[in-house]
């Protein structure tokens, strides 16, 4: 995963860059209309739409001795077509601002954009980048925003979670924490830096949770099941279960008991994208969810693992807990 | 303008700064589903949608000792206004990525909210900010994503001009192309770097060049009533007229003769995002518009001015012009 050579973004027009990214996602488009006009139009059936936006900032959110421009390009595009899907719809479109230092390889940029669309393909097949901005900045940023269709379903809610529902997940849980932890434990020189990553020197356990860290697979296709299959509340794991499940608990005002889950990476590591969700008792689960868990009525606690509130912390706080020295 | 003082972002968690953030912004939705949920769901009249996005980064974009952060939210809320207006579209919602570092206050985004707050009730009434994520970066970065909605018309596009149409603009041309050049003649300390702006030191035309640079006012409105008066291509001009209608010229394959515009900041100073339309030759220009030339059919030049080609460079490109030592 070493950077790229060649030439770089200041070497090159706006235009020049461009054209490197279009060539990337050449023939992706489903919009109205795509990129290249002030604005894209994008179908909308059922008259509704869904969107979201989230942001890689290099320092607090990745590493590019870590990551390579198409693991960001990747990652930058499941995290939010992950959120697309825990409103139980389909995501058509990717719009992304990039922004980056003049001293960025016009290599890594076109990287960048074949990872966005390796995603797209894998996750959310018809999905495509619809837009975007490129500007220059001193710290690179890739900021996407997300567009789904619900084609006449109701959104599925944090709030709709009623006591005695399912509470099921779809996806891996702490396998993104622990690729982390292979990345803080086996990749920093003795000075705490970054060293590139050699996925040669891992086992299989270790290098399928570092994959699941720079190139998380989300279960997209999901959302939509779910959401036909009765959901009453979903949304995607992104700080952890315990975090993300009091969310869910207190958007719902009830209490969610989970069951069987080790503390851990698995309750309280974040960034696998999972997707949480509450289905009605009588529901059957679609395939690929798994129960872990029961929807209770408020008590004083918004999570109990196995009937008891789980001690400490619940999660990450990107603007707290990030420290820029320590990485 | 000077920077406000109390507690950081990163005295805060992320949830109190979103709390205050959620409180500037209070009220203002009308969408299905606002803020506070993995993504927002809008209404979608016509079954199209708009989408565009557009950043401003600490650097190129601005400088803190010359905006406020009511001017930084109110003109990247308007800059993306302007190209939802340019397709025709009533805009509806914005999405803002905000990455900053731990040392911005609090006071700060507070201001920012206001501004995005303030710019969608003066120049697209009904629009609010809809969703939106907050990160740590070493750079201040504000990444916005602007939804519209086209009501059942077509979108227009820059590539349906025709010849004989009539040229026309709404809004002002060079106004922040001056205001650029007041902060860098009379606000820059005497190695160059910036310093708070006094606007009672400046005149009367000054003062309104500045605002026009920090607090844009393009004619949002005037963008679907361009569409509803039969305008056959428009954009919005973002990097000066000169560049900007030969984007529309090469789109349209016609040329654009444009009828007197003085050489300078009108013809190629960006920033004003102003209109730029074209009619048909026997449509009644709706009022805000003024018609400055007329299409012709493709020539050797894609844009002429009383018939001649402009000499020199057409305008701003961020990724190759951008010094980031002489700002």
């Amino acid at each position: 995963m070493s950077a790229p050579h060649g030439p770089t973004v200041g070497d090159v027009s706006e235009g020049e860059l461009l054209a490197h990214i279009l060539a990337e996602l050449s023939g992706a488009s489903a919009a109205v209309v795509g990129p290249g006009d002030d604005a894209a139009v994008l179908a909308a059936p059922g008259e509704r739409v869904v969107v979201t936006t989230d942001t890689l900032v290099h320092g607090p959110d990745f590493r590019l001795a870590w990551s390579s421009g198409h693991d960001l390009g990747f990652k930058s595009a499941a995290v939010n077509l992950a959120d697309v899907a825990a409103m139980g719809a389909r995501p058509t479109a990717l719009f992304v601002a990039l922004a980056m230092p003049a001293d960025t390889t016009v290599a890594f940029v076109t990287e960048l954009a074949r990872g966005l669309r390796a995603a797209c393909d894998l996750l959310a097949p018809g999905c495509a980048v619809e837009g975007g901005d490129l500007t220059a900045s001193d710290t690179l940023t890739i900021a996407v925003t997300a567009v789904g269709v619900l084609e006449g379903r109701a959104p599925v809610l944090r709030s709709g979670a009623r006591p005695g529902d399912v509470v099921a997940v779809a996806g891996s849980l702490g396998a993104a924490a622990r690729g982390l932890a292979v990345l803080f434990d086996r990749f920093r020189d003795p000075d705490g830096f970054p060293v590139p990553v050699d996925l040669g020197v891992l086992d299989d356990a270790s290098r399928a949770d570092l994959v699941a860290q720079l190139r998380p697979e989300p279960p997209v296709g999901l959302g939509p099941v779910a959401a036909v299959a009765g959901a009453t509340a979903m949304m995607d794991v992104s700080d952890g279960l315990l975090l993300d499940a009091t969310r869910l608990a207190d958007a719902s005002g009830v209490t969610v008991d989970l069951r069987g889950i080790a503390d851990g990476p698995q309750l309280r590591g974040g960034e696998d994208h999972a997707l949480l969700a509450a289905f009605p008792e009588d529901a059957a689960l679609p395939e690929g969810f798994r129960a872990i868990g029961r929807v209770r009525a408020r008590g004083t606690a918004p999570v109990t693992v196995d009937g008891v509130p789980p001690a400490g912390p619940g999660g990450w706080d990107p603007l707290r807990d990030w420290d820029a020295v320590r990485g």
